[in-house]
């Protein structure tokens, strides 16, 4: 890469379906100046996850659609490289929603400082970051988890459902986790602690959870919809809580997908089902970055960076992405720390 | 009818689909003779609710399935005509789960005294009893609506449904009410003060929910299911609450039917969607039938019920009530009072 360049990844057209390589463009751009008031901003880790699908398309949701033609929208960690206003100097690490770019300018209101006692850089953006929050905030405060419930997460060894399942061992509950290959069912039992793994691809998720759920799960927290809940809902024990955190199964067909009309079980088992946003917890963020921080150097909770070298593979990671090819939290390391 | 004999409605055969004439049998018997510390109980009032087509079926749920050759649950207001027990004494008012059926016995632990100051005898079946409790609490409790708040819901004349809306009045809501005719739409709107109904058999319900919500739906009181609540799904406002308390649009096909998959809506809009049963909140019971009956003496709430005679006429008023037939609470006139 030209470092007198900005090398952005733009979208070019809207995926149907699948996103494929031809539905993104690599451009180069000069770098950006920064007005009077403004940073300039040096990418070091981009994140990408599975949300940046829906921005992709041209409806209406909680956050505005990417425009065809520019930078697609992701959380970069990055250094201040030039800094125009005095809440900011050169080198201060940072925070923000920069997209897929090597260099980005900003006022500041979309940034925060990373703190980097807290853990390594790519933190910030995994366990440490939104992912992180969302595991926290949508397991503590949507689930309400007690000790000795059984619970249940889809996509168990996503930057997701790893937070999620080791905070629910943390607090005595037993865990579930459901993936796509004996390598990351291998992972969240032997070393996350997860009671039993379930591999989508191979076992019968339906007839497992079952085995695995005797009493019924009281807790699904759900990345992926589609059959997999199905079977979550089948199974859940009386006084349930279902938190829909994404819905990855869908995100990439042409045409919205039928299911069964299950929602009477709700009633059944006088359960609940509840969508959320991190964002929804903004301000308490920095306790759950605290209290996560602190759990992992008691080495109570353990992480997965899946880490991607080279702004220009971040289409085909985020592709691979939407395929469960992923192992861990994905990150694009966009230059050196 | 014989009055020496004990006329019984049993369950001849399981309904395959909507419930045909030939699935009841009407059976005479012997007046059953209470045994020390039983009552006898001449049946007043029978209750016909949506939730009985659930225990016709032989599927394990929140409550035994009614055997073949039974007589089929159903709550039933009485009067004691023999008691060898002190806990009640002979012509005492009771309301219990006694079943189709003239005449019963009791050992008295699933009767409640009905208390005659609060309303007529029927009331204890319908505004004052399950189905009023069920409006009260799930919407209340489940659906904590605030005022301002868009309250939609659906079967919007039934027993619940007519309580729903008048409550959420009395709170300072803005409530629209679906229902399937136009009798029933100008009785919602124009004697219960609901601000809009739509008719969901003429018009497009998701169009008109639309126009009648231009904020968004922030409570969804769902009694039907199906493609009524599609329509809600599509125009939740953000932070909406959705209270499962019925899917009659579901209990009458013979194979289980495919929706859209829109759980994603909830993520969106940060929605909450709870099944419940009225039975979770009967520590509470008493509280919500003494507010209801004040609600009515000071003219704040009406209620409406649809009175058939004759217990021999229940499985036709039961057949009828699937397909929206009745206009109100459904009772049956067992006896006079």
């Amino acid at each position: 890469m030209n470092q007198e360049s900005n090398t952005r990844i733009t979208l070019k057209s809207r995926p149907d379906g699948y996103p494929q390589p031809s539905d993104f463009e690599l451009v180069e751009e000069p770098i950006p100046q920064p007005r009077e008031g403004e940073v300039l901003i040096k990418a070091i880790w981009l994140s990408l996850d599975p949300y940046m699908r829906g921005r992709m398309r041209d409806v209406e949701s909680y956050a505005p659609s990417v425009q065809l033609g520019s930078v697609i929208v992701g959380g970069v960690v990055g250094r201040v490289v030039e800094a125009r206003t005095p809440a900011f100097a050169v080198g201060d690490l940072v925070v923000g929603p920069l997209g897929w770019q090597q260099y980005a300018t900003s006022d500041g209101r979309n940034l925060l400082r990373v703190d980097t006692a807290l853990g390594p850089l790519s933190t910030a953006l995994g366990i440490l970051g939104m992912p992180g929050m969302t595991a926290y905030f949508g397991l503590l405060d949507v689930c309400e988890p007690k000790p000795g419930d059984t619970v249940v997460v889809s996509a168990a060894s996503g930057a997701v459902g790893q937070v999620v399942g080791q905070i629910a061992k943390i607090m005595g509950c037993r865990v579930i986790g459901i993936a796509g290959t004996q390598e990351k069912i291998d992972y969240i039992v032997d070393e996350l602690g997860f009671d039993v793994g379930i591999n989508y691809k191979t076992q019968d998720v339906m007839s497992e959870l079952a085995l695995a759920c005797p009493l019924g799960i009281d807790v699904y927290f759900d990345n992926v919809g589609g059959e997999i809940s199905d079977a979550a809902m089948e199974n859940l024990a009386d006084f349930a809580r279902i938190a829909i955190c994404g819905q990855i199964s869908q995100y990439n067909l042409a045409e919205p997908a039928l299911g069964p009309r299950n929602v009477r079980l709700l009633t059944t088992h006088q359960a609940r089902m509840e969508g959320f946003l991190v964002f929804q917890f903004a301000a308490r963020h920095d306790q759950g970055r605290r209290r996560i921080a602190g759990w992992i150097r008691e080495g109570k909770i353990k992480y997965k960076e899946d880490v991607v070298e080279g702004i220009e593979n971040a289409p085909a990671a985020f592709i691979g992405m939407m395929r469960g090819e992923n192992f861990g939290k994905l990150l694009v390391k966009v230059s050196e720390e």
